[in-house]
């Protein structure tokens, strides 16, 4: 039948969450910029958007620019439904730039601008293209609906960022990813300023670009998944025309399991090899004694240096466990033989071969935490996966950093929880002012081993938007309230770059039932969040190969219904003679009984029959916090019987690899009942 | 906040649907095959989907074939979720095509086959590529979900379509259209084995497409909105691989004001003209008298002949108003003298002279209805847009002929109104024989008038899947309730085609409220659709530039909630002493109430604003619809005050351009109980 319907009874809950916090209006009534702006301030009124709304520049122009203004127009029509014309219209945005670029985008840029938005006209002045670029986004943000039609928000704003390194790190290895997810995200990352595409593009369970040099790297090793060298240059011009940078990484030495499939004899163990199929640290390395490695290199980065314009170049270095070194009679001599005491030495003498070889094809490395090391050329980036420590470290070594601890997105952490991570927090905050300027920004990582095509935007959105905002805006912008409320107003509008991190929830999990009625299956993911950190795959045995599409690949990596349903329990917890909320949480709780009485059905014999036991957990749990209610109420403690007692403990434990985040809620209110 | 909340007490409306019609999981234990196949019966099991899916040609193939079968692939993990690797994979599709293509795809090309899946694999046979594209998307709606994975469906399938022509027919002049808009309503024509696209490509809102042999076409017809000849042999090539056929409309000698504005010495009447900017029929045409009128077309048709590879060019010849013919002395002296006694016979002279331009370039034409006369080629095929009587004298008079009277998406009518229109229906059905041959099929409209390329996916889809199965599947098949049913689950599974029909709908009602939170505003949405026939913009007044972005552009033509609620109301009146689902009839009209409660805050100020009566009449018709029940269930006769009946009349007109669907079945309720 397909009906669906929605009953909104939820006029409760929106009454409390009036009483108690901004509602979404105020927050409009506030802004919705993401990242918060140096230097902004709001004028009434904006600047009307019709069918002539026109760009003109009256600077520095180039292709570039112009097609950043097409872009606009593009996304204006997107975000207001007025289709422009694009001849005969009127200038409504003056874009002065003040200079060309010189060469390349390089690693820090002024990227500046200010804004000035009033009833009859915007503009826009930027010494670079680079702040042009990023001052569109702020205008694009500006577009808000009137009772009238679209507007551009009347505003002055002065802004550029706090750290120059901005970056998403896209693993295309573990699952592959093609180019259209690759050009969606680079136009969603543009959107919050971020301008560093971090591509990780070979690892243990792939090699994702095509080698004309090499060409067994990408034949044998990417299952026939990978990028031409077309394709390369096609993203990479794209990225640019974003103002966005693109730094590959070949991780190296270990992490090479798909380049000995076809190169065996680069290994310091022996073949034959085979593309890996499941996760973890692998033993194959490359032999850093083996001089063809060297010149198999020299060929491989100067094919490379040519495809990435970019003057950094990732040579990854992390995990080598040394097992096979240690155990190559050969490469244990050499390493005694040149004085070096630990395979750390070995690698560092590797790595140092390596940036010389990149260095004499103009790039420069950055490299994963294990490679700071005294023989470090200093020009290189140390990027800190391990802890802040380590990105104090190579600091006050006199590297330059990036922070990547924190930022792991496949850790299914809550968008606060990484917005609270700052890369001049921790031990950086204590070093001296020269070393702090070392601290180029950080990066978010988005490591494959748990995403697909389908489902990777809704693990990198909308939490990088918040870690960007972390990248760009003042250290002084920390309060996660404020950020939770434009947030979800930013997750909308980012709808309007392409990406699906919203617009495919529901139709996959409609696939996933076979097209059945989803509203109650819905009502109960909405409620779950996957497991945390690296707690995925432990029950289940998977392989790269195992289809990602269960309940835990379409529930969503932050659920906000759970944070708001805590903050409700805490708000009556606070005073338990006023008991504010009762009713709401009362009904909340009756309402997932139902759902979860609806759902059933929908489950069994589906895909996702394995979640039946969280629809039990939920159904117990909601039962139990009712009694905890009528507990709280009535002022009589409430008992608890031993089933009783476990089903709150067994609604907490994951299942089907999700948790139900309203459990511990639940639990706090059974604890406060008893 | 943006919380959002379903809470599903559809349970009691659910169970009445069960015990009315088969429900969801039981359509899907039929098929949900569309169209409908000439022959197919199901096996237990399936095909299991994993990453090793491979596809295997053992008879003729071509780069188009494998192009097809990667898009399967590709189809498939949108469908799955499973990743297909390129390497090293298993046949498990072995497809075999008898002969490869004899140049360009004619009007009538065989495109049979049949597919037999079993659990050991699947094979289609197929004596053409044709026959192969279109088996590959039965294929692919073969693809379902069991408790372990996807699978495709074990079935033994023999097919062929009933007509050979089955268009839809897409407006990119009255509003434009860009190139991302026609692809991927192409994948979704393709999908449900529509084989034309009509691309209507000049008007007098807009010329649409380059011209290096006139370029003040485009350059001064077209607002800067057109198609590059690139980016047109790149729409042909994808609707080919597709196996789609792209016919050009070129409207002349009216609807030319577009071409007129470059051209003004084209026009029988004076200039100088502008670009049009609102709907209807226009004075200025062509001057069907003057040598360089042909010539300039005869240079126009060697450029587009070379650009469209059809065999057909559409010469449009719709609503020639004659006025500046009549009102140019020289133009009726013309007439005269060549003794045409009317305006048509000035038409009809002017058609034959085209045609015989196109003829030189190797195109036949195709015309509107009104093209038809003696004097028309043998080999035109007619179009009928005024009836089903002009199909009908058209293929009695020797020519062949489409029809698109019934078949007019903009007309806002509900899937069913289209699927009971028949080519062969009404006065065709009394044609002999050989002039029924001449029927070739049909095309879906999709004018564009009311649609934006936000929108124009909503229009066209799911409604033109049922357009395509009258086309393809025996006449026999036109049962409407197993229609609504498989078009239920076609409509989701068109997602992964990549058009916006449904996505787009949250979305949409989402920034046009300034991102307020839309749980009651969409449920109350659900409930209305635009209005019909050419009712619209008949109280405001609007031009082409005016932005299409209100309540009544989000609604959808077909509102499935309001023919379940008409359903049901039926269902309890059939029997007054049994009132079949009461309760589920008026827990819905109580909900309703608490929606319109609901919404009315997010309408206050918005863009949407104009539809608050709407709410007001839900919240009325709601309230009567309960004391109708109480009334029934009490057998007391309902009496309404004036009021009353003067809110109940009030509920079922048009507010904000759209219609309240459920207000006709409430005074149904409201009628039986007085």
């Amino acid at each position: 039948m397909g009906v669906r319907r929605r009953l909104v009874m939820w006029a409760a809950v929106s009454a409390w969450a009036c009483s108690v916090a901004p509602s979404m209006a105020q927050a409009a009534a506030g802004h919705n910029l993401m990242p918060v702006p140096a230097s902004v301030t709001f004028d009434a009124g904006g600047l009307a958007i019709d069918a002539h709304f026109g760009v003109k520049f009256d600077g520095y122009r180039d292709a570039r620019l112009e097609r950043a203004a097409e872009r606009l127009l593009q996304r204006i029509t997107r975000l207001t439904g007025v289709i422009i014309v694009r001849s005969g219209n009127v200038p409504a945005l003056t874009i002065h730039c003040g200079r060309g670029p010189v060469g390349v985008q390089k690693a820090v840029e002024d990227e500046s601008y200010s804004l000035r938005v009033t009833a009859e006209g915007a503009r826009l002045d930027a010494p670079t293209v680079y702040g042009v670029l990023r001052g569109l986004e702020t205008l694009a943000q500006l577009v808000e609906p009137g009772p009238t039609g679209f507007a551009v928000r009347a505003a002055t704003i002065s802004d550029q960022p706090r750290f120059p390194w901005r970056g998403l790190l896209i693993d295309v290895c573990r699952h592959w990813m093609p180019v259209e997810v690759i050009k969606r995200n680079l136009d969603a990352m543009a959107a919050v300023k971020l301008n560093v595409l971090h591509w990780h593009l070979s690892e243990d369970q792939g090699f994702r670009v095509e080698s004309k040099v090499h060409p067994l790297l990408h034949q044998k090793g990417s299952d026939g998944l990978y990028y031409t060298q077309e394709q390369v240059r096609d993203v990479v011009q794209y990225a640019a025309d974003r103002g966005i940078r693109v730094v590959p990484e070949f991780d190296m030495p270990a992490h090479t399991l798909s380049w000995l499939v076809g190169y065996p004899s680069l290994s310091a163990g022996k073949g034959p090899f085979e593309i890996a199929r499941t996760w973890g640290v692998f033993d194959p390395v490359l032999d850093p004694t083996n001089e063809r490695v060297y010149a198999f290199l020299n060929g491989f980065f100067g094919e490379m240096a040519a495809l990435f314009p970019d003057a950094y170049f990732h040579i990854g270095g992390d995990e080598v466990n040394g097992k096979q070194w240690d155990a190559t009679p050969a490469i244990v001599a050499y390493r005694k033989r040149r004085g070096m005491a630990t395979n750390d030495d070995l690698q560092a003498y590797f790595n140092k071969r390596v940036a010389a070889l990149l260095k004499a094809h103009g790039k420069m490395v950055v490299g994963w935490d294990e490679v700071l090391h005294k023989d470090l050329p200093k020009n290189a980036v140390v990027q800190s996966w391990r802890g802040q420590k380590s990105l104090a470290d190579a600091a006050g070594a006199g590297f330059k950093g990036i922070l990547s601890n924190g930022y792991y997105l496949d850790y299914m952490w809550p968008a606060a929880r990484h917005y609270a991570v700052d890369p001049m927090g921790k031990d950086a905050a204590n070093l001296p002012d020269e070393a702090k300027a070392r601290i180029l920004g950080g990066e978010a990582c988005m490591w494959a081993e748990w995403v697909t095509p389908e489902t990777i935007d809704s693990r990198i959105w909308p939490r990088t938007a918040a870690i960007a905002e972390r990248y760009w805006s003042p250290a002084t912008v920390t309060d996660p309230v404020d950020m939770y409320q434009r947030l979800d107003v930013v997750s909308q509008r980012l709808d309007a770059t392409g990406i699906i991190h919203r617009v495919n929830y529901e139709p996959m999990l409609e696939r996933l039932t076979g097209n059945r009625s989803i509203d109650a299956l819905q009502a109960i993911v909405d409620l779950v969040e996957p497991v945390k950190d690296y707690n995925r795959g432990r029950r289940v045995k998977v392989t790269s190969l195992t289809p990602l599409n269960r309940l835990v690949d379409a529930a969503r990596p932050e659920s906000d219904e759970a944070r708001t349903f805590a903050r409700m329990v805490d708000t009556l917890l606070a005073d338990p003679a006023k008991l504010a909320g009762r009713e709401a949480i009362s009904e909340t709780l009756r309402q997932w009984q139902e759902q979860a009485a609806a759902v059933q059905p929908v489950l069994n014999g589906s895909l996702l029959q394995d979640a039946a036991p969280l629809v039990q957990n939920l159904s117990a749990a909601s039962a139990l916090g009712l009694k905890a209610l009528d507990a709280l109420q009535k002022k009589t403690p409430l008992t608890l019987t031993a089933e009783e007692t476990d089903a709150l403990t067994r609604a907490s434990a994951p299942v089907a690899e999700v948790l139900l985040m309203v459990a511990p809620p639940v639990k706090k209110l059974v604890d406060a009942a008893k």
